[in-house]
């Protein structure tokens, strides 16, 4: 059990949103006011709960609390859909003391349905009586939907002024079938720092950990990342420290965002795809989006296939500026394509062994600059396909 | 049995290139020179055979054949792919009597190996000696990968001097598993053209039927599409008449295009994704291939469910520039999302039989302009992640 950072508490009850017969809605408070941080999807059909959300991140700098329920996106619903939020606020609000601006709604699961506000009336004032009774594991597993185990993580950091602790938990990104592909995560921490400082660690920390992973490309409509800081350590943080901060916030964020790859839908495989010398940032990217999203690679990790020609081609076709004899690709560290031309190894005898393991390794060198991106994605495999076809039935 | 057009033979042959014991090699020759169209992949990591084809298409304006091997792809095998490609259209010379730069070759299988040019030599005398013995089902047959069905149709042009012949065959694009998602096409017809008013109906036809459709959203290294027009039906065409013959071209394309999503690997639909009032046609194009493109709702379709969210959720992250408030999505004729808010019609109720059909109707209006897309998509099922799985081993 994880020692939550100073002055936060956590809840979860089942409320009923979902068919299983387990905890559903979840609450994190903390005693005072943190500073708020939030990263929101960049999808044009922002969910009720997004919008609220970063309305309150636009106008305020600090919050107290995060309500997140499963079982509805409370997205694609319209003004209704935001009336519905505005009212499980004041729910909570009245029954923290809370004020209902302090509090970010956050929602997963099907779209286009309504919130059942009876439900939720039945089950805030038991939620806010429980605060206290939930560790990090708990409050993990009531905001999963179909995710096969918890994300959570925490850390400490040792500074001048004494102990700053972090605690993350998460859902599934991408392929996390029920639910529209949804990620949701919060971090929290008692280190003391003001707003406009951690909303610019915590920027920097989710565009290189949440923003480069990937199950199926999918952005919800929902995706949803907030931070919190609240200070109840009591430790200053030193000028020079800030960096140690936000490397512990970035390692945190990348545990994290880790285990939603490890945990893709049907997944059975990281691909860590590094794509080195494209000419430009954008093209890097480009070229490790391109690879990680393809169906093809994508299946051949999954059935431990050495056809490195599927890389080739999705790097290909990525339409990133380069020459084909320009290129190297490397496989689970075995080099297959040495300046555009293949190496001739026997890729069956060679690869069968690193094939079997978790994490895959693609090196991609294209020999037309120096940006670099390293993007992490799932394998797709059967239970992708049984899962999300089978979702709503 | 189809009528073939004028002047064109074709033969079959097993040459052992591929495990199962059927025909692999085919041939397809005009008795005199024919105007010569082609569009190839964009792929960097274009394949041997599409980097001599384009070749020929860039510095000759007629072509009397076209060799297809199925079995390996002679794609990213460097200069030795070349040298042997070249090597094979040699021999087919050999044998035909025809020049080497007047063939244009084709291949689909596994990429990285090498062609095996001892099987070729022994395949190739009896490949000419059959000229003349296979219809174009049998050569729609021979050129099959994965395919469930060969891709063949022939149609006629009624022209005030007289009849012209029009056939094409093609394999498997997208998703068809065991030849890295290759399509190839060949159309060819006995109407007397020009080869610079060929390639310009060739061109046009192509975009608006092969450039639409997509079964997993990889392009090939080897794509390619040729059409041939040899003018045996000594038919000269009017200057009115030219739209017609254009016309006739793109409906033969656009059955072969609808054929191979029909057949994508694993596929039971065809989704017809038609995006109206986008505020420029790249949007409209953006649009509909991030939904065509997107696993969830593949596999939505693929498991007849109606969770038109997802197509939501596509539309919303495709990065096209609308609003919102002004979008409205049909499935199947039923209206679900109107100015941003959902209808809540019964989905399940109204939606269960529609769904049943192969055809799936979504549509989608953005209202931010004039500009509209049709994109052909197939959906995504168990059968796809068998396949591409388990290819190579």
């Amino acid at each position: 059990m994880h020692t939550l950072p100073k002055g936060y508490s956590l809840a979860t009850v089942k409320a009923g949103f979902r068919k299983e017969q387990r905890d559903d809605l979840a609450l994190l408070v903390s005693d005072t006011p943190a500073a708020l941080a939030g990263v929101f999807t960049t999808n044009i059909f922002k969910a009720a709960p997004v919008l609220v959300g970063m309305e309150t991140v636009r106008t305020r700098q600090n919050a107290r609390a995060v309500v997140i329920n499963s079982g509805r996106a409370n997205a694609c619903t319209g003004d209704e859909g935001i009336a519905k939020c505005r009212a499980t606020l004041d729910m909570v609000a009245r029954a923290t003391g809370l004020q209902a601006h302090d509090i970010l709604p956050m929602s997963t699961g099907v779209i286009g349905e309504q919130l059942r506000l009876d439900l939720w009336a039945n089950a805030v004032p038991g939620l806010a009586r429980k605060l206290g009774a939930a560790d990090l594991e708990a409050f993990a597993r009531a905001i999963m939907t179909t995710d096969a185990f918890p994300k959570f993580a925490a850390t400490e950091l040792k500074l001048g002024g004494g102990t700053v602790r972090l605690c993350g938990a998460a859902k599934g990104a991408g392929m996390i079938c029920p639910d529209m592909a949804t990620m949701l995560a919060v971090l929290f921490c008692d280190a003391a720092v003001d707003a406009r400082r951690w909303r610019e660690i915590f920027r920097r920390a989710a565009d290189l950990t949440f923003n480069r992973v990937s199950v199926d490309g999918d952005t919800s409509t929902n995706d949803t990342l907030i931070g919190l800081a609240n200070g109840a350590s009591g430790v200053a943080i030193r000028e020079d420290e800030f960096p140690l901060l936000e490397d512990a916030v970035h390692d945190l964020l990348g545990k994290i965002a880790y285990m939603l790859v490890q945990d893709g839908e049907g997944a059975t495989k990281v691909l860590h795809i590094r794509v080195r010398g494209a000419a430009s940032p954008e093209d890097a990217e480009r070229v490790a989006r391109t690879v990680g999203h393809s169906p093809l690679v994508k299946t051949a990790m999954y059935g431990r296939d050495p056809n490195w020609g599927r890389i080739a081609a999705a790097v290909g076709r990525s339409g990133a500026a380069f020459r084909a004899e320009n290129v190297h690709i490397r496989l689970c560290g075995v080099q297959l394509l040495k300046n555009g031309q293949p190496v001739g190894v026997d890729v069956d005898a060679v690869l069968a062994g690193p094939l079997e393991q978790r994490d895959i390794h693609i090196e991609i060198e294209l020999g037309a600059g120096d940006a670099e991106y390293l993007f992490l994605a799932s394998d797709l495999g059967h239970d992708y396909i049984s899962c999300n076809a089978d979702y709503r039935s």
